[in-house]
């Protein structure tokens, strides 16, 4: 390599929509993942890896039109059409289908991993994010819709985030509700469906103009369509009043009911509400759908931060065996925002605890010697590696996070021993080296 | 979704060199990054993330010609050219230069994470495979490269795995015992370098052969080269004596010398040699390198698990300023491939713990409770979902490996309890729903 030569610089850039995560925000994301996957275990679901790649054919037309176009796409070498994954169910009801002989239904697996998305950076969205998806494969039925909520709502517990509600809802109810103000044809109910996703984000009167163009339903039918959705509050014997007076079926709500109470049985109804409006953009979803928002002020605006539903015909596009499905998506990076502004971020999980210090390079065998030690014992133990005086190292140690010093000059290698430094007090003992780990096991456990 | 017309299924397919990790093998496999993980951390290594797609200029040109053409590349949405990682290594030269404000030398980052390489399967490789690194930014020490190895060496120990040998070399021997053959010229010495790294895989006729072929030198220089590395045992004495011959310098030995005496006082010194036929591919090393090899002959087949080396004048390629680096690699697939040979995976760590009956859909709400309870006291906890006969399911339990199952029936209903069963023993006993968890957290500590 010709660095001895002058050359070009080549540009030190992450691209457009994409980020590095350096070790001050890594630490806390990372000790986040690990509570999740433990809950997620906790609730019996099993981790499972698929590819970053896969057929084109894959992935493409299962996340409607605009999905579709964020793919990211290429030829590979051998010219096979391939993709970046867009998310993690689809890759899942392919696994199902390609490993059917091995997997044992019911099927509970869990993957947090990176999706890719070629989204606007300007919408505030980021490129390549990672979520977190627990899914129950092969039932459909209320207790397995509830055990994924709880699954879900458990995660958010473990984390600290109290204040976050689930919106829970039903494609049938919202078809229901779309069908009673006379929308009846199904590309047109789907159209409806996507403009209702807006109504938390835009006006009810661009929301009608949408359904009107995309559907092509007069203004009347239109503006009754979003009349359905802004009743005051509406609950499940409102909408069921709703569509029973239209002759509309009404078993969707039936499920809604079951699914709550089973959810409060667990405890936790306070965080769960029937929410007619929840609309979820995705084409798949056949059953349950929902979207969890963060109730306290200063989070507000992270939008949802664990959504997901029922989608019991996303599995069938790959086997002729009808397999039904539901889950749950953690947005892994909207919660670590969450958790900042909330001050729920721990920042000690990963930091160095001893900081050993080289005296002079004679002393370097038994520094090295003695991070052995406090790392066997545990211990998170980082060894200076800058040298210089004694006070620059200690400096450092202190800008490491270390809670400990360990100082060996000449005196204390020949007597075998080790001076041990509290860096918030001060407080100094001297040790035997054969006592070290202990006794900064029994100090940093104080 | 019109998932009631009848249509054509798409193919269920992972692509060519490509895999899904089904949870059997996944479980394992993400204990043991988690105990690497732990082991970077008590070496005093933070974690740190890069995005898996690079601007295509980040990382061409730096992995040799053969490298480049494995670059995964294409253009985004934006027609930037773009390329998936290839190593962990280069995009972390780019992230100090990038962040070089926010960065303290000396910087020590780990990263485990999907490289991508579009290599030929038919050599037994895949396309996505997993790196575990950890880097020392910052510092060009004996002490910073015996750090290194010493945190690498320590994982492989931390993973059970004992018989596993450094072999450890310098470029600077490589290149003197390649002068000290009459080979100078510094692109002749990298071809030769490209030849020797194969002495292990092919015969040295062939080597030689690649030596005249690839550099134009004669059959008996060639041949020279050759010689150089086939003497029976290689010690440092008898290399610098080789290289003092020829009045070559011998700083390069000096180095390792001083690397193995840190690392043998760590206690490792049986696990490291010398070993100057060592030459890694890659081009951007400049000091150590090493290859770390598996002498179990149930596992000698599976190559080196952990290599690396001293890299002084890579991130100089993306800002002016020198900055030295040293890092390991920890090949995490071979790594499991090794450990599933010598039977030290284990399966239990992940695996359901009591497994949750629902004697009727009457009951459900009780088993939703109790599972829930169980999962709040840390145990890992399924609750049945197929439903049918109580026998059915407890052989979903068994299937499970679930140690424990817990039944309620009407009458434990009304009174409050709940059967506990050890699967194992067949035992059961009959505990009150409040001490469910405690008995059943008591069972499984035995």
């Amino acid at each position: 390599m010709a660095t001895d030569q002058p050359q070009k610089l080549f540009k030190a850039q992450t691209l457009k929509g994409f980020r590095d995560y350096m070790p001050e925000l890594m630490a806390p994301r990372q000790a986040m993942i690990r509570l999740i996957e433990a809950t997620f275990e906790r609730h019996g679901f099993q981790p499972l890896q698929t590819p970053a790649l896969e057929y084109l054919e894959t992935l493409a037309g299962k996340y409607g039109e605009e999905g579709d176009k964020l793919l990211y796409r290429f030829q590979d070498h051998g010219e096979r059409h391939v993709a970046l994954r867009y998310d993690l169910t689809v890759p899942l009801a392919r696994v199902v289908a390609e490993h059917r002989n091995e997997i044992q239904l019911p099927f509970r697996r869990y993957q947090v991993a990176p999706v890719w998305r070629a989204d606007k950076p300007q919408r505030g969205r980021v490129r390549e994010f990672f979520q977190c998806d627990a899914d129950i494969v092969g039932v459909n039925s209320a207790i397995a819709d509830a055990e994924t909520l709880i699954t879900g709502l458990s995660v958010l517990q473990t984390l600290g985030i109290d204040g976050a509600v689930l919106h829970l809802n039903h494609r049938d109810v919202l078809f229901g509700l779309i069908a009673a103000a006379g929308v009846t044809e199904k590309a047109q109910q789907i159209a409806c469906i996507r403009a209702i996703d807006k109504l938390d984000k835009i006006p009810a009167a661009a929301v009608q103009t949408e359904i009107e163009t995309g559907t092509g339903v007069d203004a009347e039918t239109a503006g009754r369509v979003v009349g359905q959705f802004l009743h005051g509050a509406m609950t499940i014997a409102s909408v069921a009043d709703q569509l029973s007076a239209a002759g509309v079926d009404t078993a969707g709500l039936d499920r809604l009911r079951e699914v709550l109470a089973l959810v409060s049985a667990a405890g936790l109804g306070d965080r769960i509400r029937f929410d007619p409006t929840i609309a979820r953009g995705l084409d798949y979803y056949t059953g349950i759908i929902y979207e969890t928002r963060l109730t306290d002020p200063r989070v507000k605006g992270i939008g949802a931060v664990m959504s997901g539903g029922r989608y019991d015909g996303l599995i069938g596009l790959f086997t002729k065996e009808a397999i039904p499905a539901v889950g749950i998506s953690l947005g892994l990076d909207r919660l670590l925002a969450a958790m900042q502004e909330l001050e729920l971020v721990s920042k000690d999980s990963h930091a160095v605890q001893v900081y050993v210090t080289v005296f002079s390079e004679a002393q370097a065998v038994t520094a090295i010697q003695l991070a052995r030690l406090l790392r066997q014992a545990g211990l998170r133990a980082e060894l200076d590696l800058a040298g210089g005086k004694l006070g620059k190292q200690l400096e450092r140690a202190s800008k490491r996070g270390a809670r400990l010093a360990v100082m060996v000059g000449p005196d204390e290698a020949t007597a075998g021993t080790a001076v041990l430094k509290d860096l918030r007090d001060g407080a100094q003992q001297t040790v035997t080296q054969e006592d070290l780990a202990r006794t900064a096991g029994a100090l940093l456990a104080v």
